[in-house]
């Protein structure tokens, strides 16, 4: 391996870059992927984070670790502040030194954020979950809300504190909003001197019709009756119009609440803007069908930042599937090119889709195939603990999860960090 | 249990004020305990967490938890901005709204922090260890400082990464310099592509004679032996004499390092200072023989904020066993004045020493038993799970650390947060 050899930069450590890196392992080039966290992170149990089932290591694992015996692969800890198509270059910035990485490919893979529809006043209002630093956010607020509750001097602000709002119906939105009622029913029994947590109110707000949308409508219906038989208030129809540090307004109502959590809104990572090709609405960048950006086929978009189209028209979810899906795709693709060919166009096999909304309840949809309830659970559980990274993850998590399943108890329910924004305000 | 039950109001949820709390569980007492995190650390296992050995959650248990089951108290949590001994009265701020409770009897136990010797300019490049955040900031600092090594652009920049300096000699200081050896021998091992990290150095600063100065000169000698058979450098007979964001001052010589460790230096918690008595040198209140404030009978001060001395002039040392023998005295104590009584003179049991060092490395000193190595591991291994509160820790601990010992690995090496102090100055 010497500096003759292509160098393909990879930007992104999520599961199209990290896909794509692993695809790559015995291919004649040199890698970089870059990342500014240290970790591959396993999205769909972040909810479980957030909500104090489990310890924010059971759901990463070092991006070097991952890759140790991969010697084509090296790994820098740092956050992309520009990319220039026409000189072929990145420029990176801290968490290290500045500098820049020239490239002979390039993936770009840095994923979603949070969008809040043109109102990004509710941001601090209404925390969003993509990271593991928002999630242990996410948490503190959670967990504090509750001390407040015990704390408050008058039952008006008791009440607010004690009724949480999600505003999204989808996958992460439901998993918050039954979670969040099973710790408020069972979790924290007999703990506070105050008030009963049973007391709490949990609400789900969508602005469509039922929650989990894109499920079919038999499965959307035992997702509602599911949450409501844990709790919660499932509010559908209508957006919410509003969110201030002291509640939030649906229906031309305005509801006093300290807590909302956002899960409505999904934006592509900024640095789509960088490459100066048409973007969708939520910011992804619209690529051609062999992922690569128009006008420059040394340049692949893959996972939630690419805008593709399925044959019938409907896009290409932004899940976990999809991503890995393209990572390998691109490093096909990349192989082809080294071999002097080329590779078709990317094409997605939907498998289904599986959501969790709580204590042993889950809804799955495998092309047809449905289920829902404890069996779909356990189908669930199965299928997250299987696409794990870590044999130490794996272990903890169906440690934590036997654990919480015996005595209701959540293992991680500690307040990490300091957030001002949680203090009532005077 | 009505308003005429006598308030007792405790401050702190660490050894001392925790056992104290449960040794009055059937007392006909009600019980605040005021802390300003919402659960009990375990501090001995503390340096874990910072090497990523341990997750955070795993050494903590929410203090309303532990005490669900004992109606006689309440747990706030908030920090006590003002004690006013003459109207019994204690002022409590953030998180909560801020409010005042008025007590019968008072139990201050709020802990230690770091101390630099009248230096804190030295704080931001020197961090502490004595809460989770500090640990995560640590590991935070550990991880990075390899990051930049990887990403640096000079060899002299990259060594000033690599070494790492722990400043104290004491049990935390040994713990942190021998797992950190460890980390940059095996754990690491693979994981980079610029540097071998087991070009990294970790030295231990001690101004006294040796390491575990308060251990027999016997196990003084074989700690010493072990961590240098680990690859540490121990440094003994000279102070630190400055510390700065490009390394630290020693011997009259500066040695380039960007990561530097405080172990040096304890001071007892500013609350201490509220009391209006009189202090030590650090810090601590000199209570009566019965742990109690001078002219003040209805104030106990317990724990490492004690400054108490035994019969041969020696003074109680700031050690767990300690801190929860204080709080089941003062617990005694408050039981037998309810019945009319008054308790003899606090007395600590002193059952001996023990202290980690490394993979599978300790010393034990028992009453003049002594052992040390790997028999001595399993002591100690053994007393600290013991003594964890919960079960699901305990489960958790023993499995990172069976992992542990067969991979090599660590389990908990993300991280999370933000720490630019840790960037490299322009």
């Amino acid at each position: 391996m010497n500096r003759s050899t292509p160098h393909v930069v990879i930007i992104g450590g999520g599961f199209a870059g990290l896909w794509c890196t692993r695809a790559l392992a015995s291919a004649p080039v040199r890698i970089t992927l870059v990342d500014k966290a240290n970790h591959h992170l396993f999205q769909p149990l972040l909810y479980q984070v957030a909500t104090a089932g489990l310890s924010a290591p059971d759901i990463a694992a070092p991006l070097r670790h991952i890759l140790r015996r991969q010697p084509n692969a090296q790994v820098l800890m740092a956050e992309v502040t520009g990319i220039d198509v026409d000189a072929k270059a990145v420029r990176l910035d801290g968490p290290v030194a500045p500098q820049t990485l020239h490239y002979d490919q390039l993936v770009v893979a840095s994923g979603a954020t949070h969008a809040y529809f043109g109102h990004d006043e509710w941001a601090p209002h209404a925390p969003g979950l993509k990271t593991l630093d928002d999630a242990l956010a996410i948490r503190r607020r959670l967990l504090l809300a509750f001390e407040q509750a015990e704390a408050a001097t008058s039952e008006e602000e008791r009440q607010a504190w004690l009724h949480f709002a999600i505003v999204g119906g989808g996958p992460t939105g439901v998993e918050l909003a039954g979670t969040l009622a099973e710790i408020a029913r069972h979790t924290l029994r007999e703990e506070f001197r105050r008030f009963d947590p049973r007391q709490a109110s949990v609400r789900l707000i969508e602005a469509g019709a039922a929650p989990l949308g894109h499920f079919p409508p038999a499965l959307q219906q035992r997702t509602r009756a599911q949450l409501e038989s844990l709790g919660v208030q499932v509010c559908c129809g209508s957006p919410v119009a509003g969110i201030t540090d002291r509640g939030y307004l649906l229906r031309d109502r305005f509801v006093p609440c300290r807590t909302v959590l956002w899960a409505a809104g999904v934006a592509a990572s900024p640095l789509g803007a960088l490459l100066g090709a048409p973007l969708d609405r939520a910011g992804r960048v619209k690529v051609n069908p062999d992922l690569t950006l128009p006008g420059h086929p040394e340049v692949f978009v893959a996972g939630d930042l690419a805008a593709v189209t399925r044959p019938d028209g409907r896009p290409v979810p932004g899940v976990a599937p999809a991503a890995k899906q393209m990572g390998a795709y691109v490093a096909r693709s990349l192989r082809a090119r080294l071999g002097g060919g080329s590779a078709k166009p990317f094409v997605y096999a939907d498998y289904g889709n599986l959501a969790t909304i709580g204590r042993m309840a889950a809804v799955v949809d495998l092309r047809g195939f449905q289920i829902s309830g404890l069996l779909a659970w356990w189908f669930w559980l199965a299928a997250h603990v299987f696409f794990l990274i870590g044999f130490r993850n794996r272990i903890s998590v169906l440690l934590n999860w036997a654990l919480a399943y015996w005595t209701y108890q959540r293992g991680a329910r500690i307040v990490l960090g300091q957030d001002r924004s949680t203090r009532d305000p005077p």
